[in-house]
């Protein structure tokens, strides 16, 4: 017997950060069939907030480190600010949204990054150590939409602050028990992109080895590659269908980069 | 056959804004025998963050004015920052907090409240409309212990601020087809004083006529009316049994102030 499907997508800041794109997004995300879950992204808005209340960002290869005073401005942001207007959104148009952290219901717990051997710390920021499937399915089989902010907890009482796309692909993973799970990154590019200033160069399929050369070549680079590193995880967790593509194309699921083992 | 009991708890602001406070009332809280559920408050941490933003607070007969602006702070407030602290701490107590402002699975619906006869608008501030019990009940059933937010929805994508003891006091009655319900609202006061400078003159039960009198010789005034409005209410709605006390009294539940019919 086939496990039912489940849609799991991840989307980045800047689509659930202004008003349009997070509409059209909300519409996107309604229309998808069946058993499906979202994970948000925030930074952008969590650096302005931080900015406004007199607090700097500071970024180390794209990871934000976390003191006591930004994680206090990313569990406002991530998880009230965004979380919620994510969740009215999804109510209006008939979506039984839940917004969670890993800290409700006890659904991702993490460990304190320890402080690396070039010696950075990171601070409030967590590595996902286990995700409750089963309570995450028990509530999607309720009929319940999860709408995942980027934040964990420990266990002991702290909140950590955890990257969205780990997170997806850690939620997308823990669900491979109960689901046959499509994992989908959205982000405003119509996939990965062979030539950075075209948006007709996706790449329709990546492989591991593949992934190796566009590496070594350049042409994949920055975020994109432990976005790409997550995805091929997820494969390798049991994620039947791994796919980076724009948010816009959400509705029909055509295009994007597929990834693939 | 007698229906289960449930123990709603409305906390207020000053004791979840304070770790050594919230620290207590959280152990407290857990202690608590069989189904439970908190209604939290927020108010002095979102009029600092607001303040710290360069967003003044108006408020008008102690409710707050909730503009645009200061919308984003209470949704940043009390459905992230407090209400994400409550539910990361009681887990690490092992209670199965679940945070949820009335969007999540959309518990509870208002409506925005209209400009008044003095013509003062509030704003962004609704009114329970109704209260999702069941989705509550079967969540508490399931082991969860839901830790609401003062944040309500319009049901057509607007969050909307909503006084956190009127919330209490929905929920509460909303749960009375389902369980057997205790109210206990706590504050800092070991509940309702004669004296309002001697802890030692807590009334020990108020009845409607009673209060009437209280509040005609000025005993009791500004914040405690409506609470006291909210506890009537509530038992007029079928909630068995509310209790006026302090945090510290959940414990144990002697004393403090309990209304009756």
């Amino acid at each position: 017997m086939c496990k039912d499907k489940i849609t799991v997508v991840k989307v980045g800041g800047k689509i659930v950060e202004e008003q349009d794109s997070l509409d059209r997004l909300l519409r996107d995300f309604a229309a998808i069939d069946g058993f499906k879950l979202l994970v948000h992204g925030g930074g952008r808005s969590a650096t302005k907030v931080a900015a406004d209340l007199g607090i700097a960002t500071t970024m180390i290869e794209g990871r934000r480190v976390t003191d006591e005073a930004m994680l206090r401005v990313v569990t406002m942001v991530y998880g009230g600010l965004v979380n919620k207007s994510v969740v009215a959104g999804l109510q209006a148009l008939g979506v039984d949204a839940l917004g969670m952290t890993g800290a409700d219901m006890d659904i991702i717990r993490s460990r304190r990054r320890p402080v690396t051997e070039a010696g950075i710390d990171y601070g409030w920021v967590g590595d996902v150590e286990r995700v409750n499937g089963e309570a995450l399915a028990t509530l999607v089989r309720a009929g319940v939409v999860p709408v995942v902010a980027p934040l964990t907890h420990d266990g002991i009482g702290h909140l950590l602050n955890t990257n969205a796309d780990t997170m997806a692909q850690s939620v997308a993973t823990g669900l491979t028990p109960y689901f046959d799970v499509r994992l989908v990154f959205c982000f405003e590019k119509p996939g990965v992109l062979s030539d950075e200033a075209d948006d007709d160069s996706v790449i329709p399929a990546i492989n591991p080895a593949m992934f190796e050369s566009l590496k070594a070549d350049g042409t994949v680079s920055g975020g994109m590659i432990p976005k790409l590193s997550n995805s091929f995880d997820a494969l390798c967790g049991g994620v039947g269908e791994v796919v980076i593509t724009s948010a816009a194309a959400l509705a029909d699921m055509s295009g994007g980069t597929h990834l693939t083992l």
